[in-house]
């Protein structure tokens, strides 16, 4: 793949895989953007966070190169993919990097533990542009073909117009069928967390493990201007995300207990 | 180790492993405030962000029990340590999570990798006032002596007045003598990141690895209310974080756009 000067260069990511359904749908529809070079594993690292691999070398394989994209599998997480990436593989810096989409959505509290998120606030601290999708659905064999027209529509308008310094945008669908989507929202982050139901079990030899499962728990499902309500109203929630974690409005109260 | 109604419950959770030696220092202190559950890897689990481990099952066993604690081991990370005990291991939910003292600066977007604050940020998903503490040296032999006067402030003033849901937070030292500490500075999070210098190398079957490695640039270090230059200044920074990561202050915009 040549990469010209005015080509639109286009860093993609995703934590389910390479072969999944999500990120075969998002290959597709940003090759028609520009030249697209493509990072993940083979297996999937979800749950994976902003994790860096510090303990074991990265090893990356260059899988696949024709005259539109390259993919490359990685041994690392989803952050680690986009810092190899950008600072070892790729000759300028991309003009977006777009993350997904998702198998699950990572609305509200759910961005903290995104490996999806994670790689797109990568991009974010490199200064790149970038967008992170999720279907609200955990399948395998979910239905994405609701989400490309507003994935057009997003990448049109970011690759027009870049993001401000330290966001990154958070997009996730709901799991209806195209017909059924309201259109999109721009929305805040639910305030929720997931309530553990680890399962206890014994192994042959008689030992304990646990399970790690659970459920999402929205603290103020009344509110219709949050994300974890937009997707489940029907709408195309649209959170802009700071990589700035300082919570502003309890700092004069914390200076006058400290 | 009994609890009684009036105890105050502690749980301790660090990314270091139980053998480092900002953990064992953070131990002693806290035996003296009340409880105490210790949860952590014998290995260290550094870098791992927010991540949880759903592919593997987790593994705990209890190392030591006496009449002010007990520790646990625990095969996951961080995040998972203290889901583990709040869900499973303990009868009540803790008064105060604390998390450190990490060896190594979580000041500005290291936060966004930092194991230390992701079981504090953990805690405040369940409404525990959680807090983590960090020294900025790397060193496994650093000298931890200049924390415990502000730890203990810290701990008695959270103990007494719980944070706000939602919030915890990231607490930094400098790596000076304690004589030479200036005092605590409530901060925010400074702007800036990781540049990357991978090391390529050679297997010896001849094929390419990488090592991450790298460094930290504050890309506004002339600003001296941030968590970085509070630390590099003699400071020790206090910097309230909120686990709501929408940009409110580009919403309306991005409305504008979409």
């Amino acid at each position: 793949m040549k990469i010209e000067e005015n080509d639109k260069l286009i860093l993609l990511t995703n934590d389910d895989g390479l072969y999944a359904g999500g990120f075969k749908t998002l290959i597709r529809i940003m090759e028609d953007f520009g030249k697209v070079v493509v990072i993940s594993t083979t297996e999937g690292r979800s749950a994976m966070s902003q994790a860096l691999t510090v303990k074991q070398p990265l090893r990356v394989k260059l899988l696949v190169e024709d005259d539109r994209k390259r993919i490359y599998a990685c041994s690392g997480t989803p952050a680690d993919g986009i810092k190899l990436a950008v600072s070892q593989l790729l000759d300028r810096k991309p003009d977006l990097v777009v993350s997904g989409i998702n198998h699950g959505s990572n609305a509200s509290a759910s961005i903290l533990y995104s490996g999806t998120m994670a790689a797109a606030l990568e991009g974010c601290l490199y200064g790149i542009t970038s967008v992170g999708f999720s279907l609200n659905s955990y399948s395998s064999s979910a239905d994405f073909s609701g989400c490309e027209e507003y994935i057009r529509d997003i990448c049109t308008m970011l690759l027009r117009e870049p993001l401000p310094t330290g966001v990154c945008l958070n997009v996730n669908f709901p799991a209806v069928p195209a017909s059924e989507i309201k259109g999109m929202m721009v929305a805040r982050q639910a305030l929720g967390n997931w309530q553990e139901e680890f399962e206890k079990r014994k192994d042959p030899a008689g030992k304990t493990y646990y399970w790690l499962t659970g459920s999402f728990i929205n603290h103020e499902p009344e509110a219709s201007d949050t994300d974890d309500w937009a997707i489940n109203n029907g709408y195309v929630s649209v959170v802009p995300v700071t990589i700035d974690m300082t919570a502003y409005s309890f700092m004069e109260t914390l200076k006058s207990k400290l």
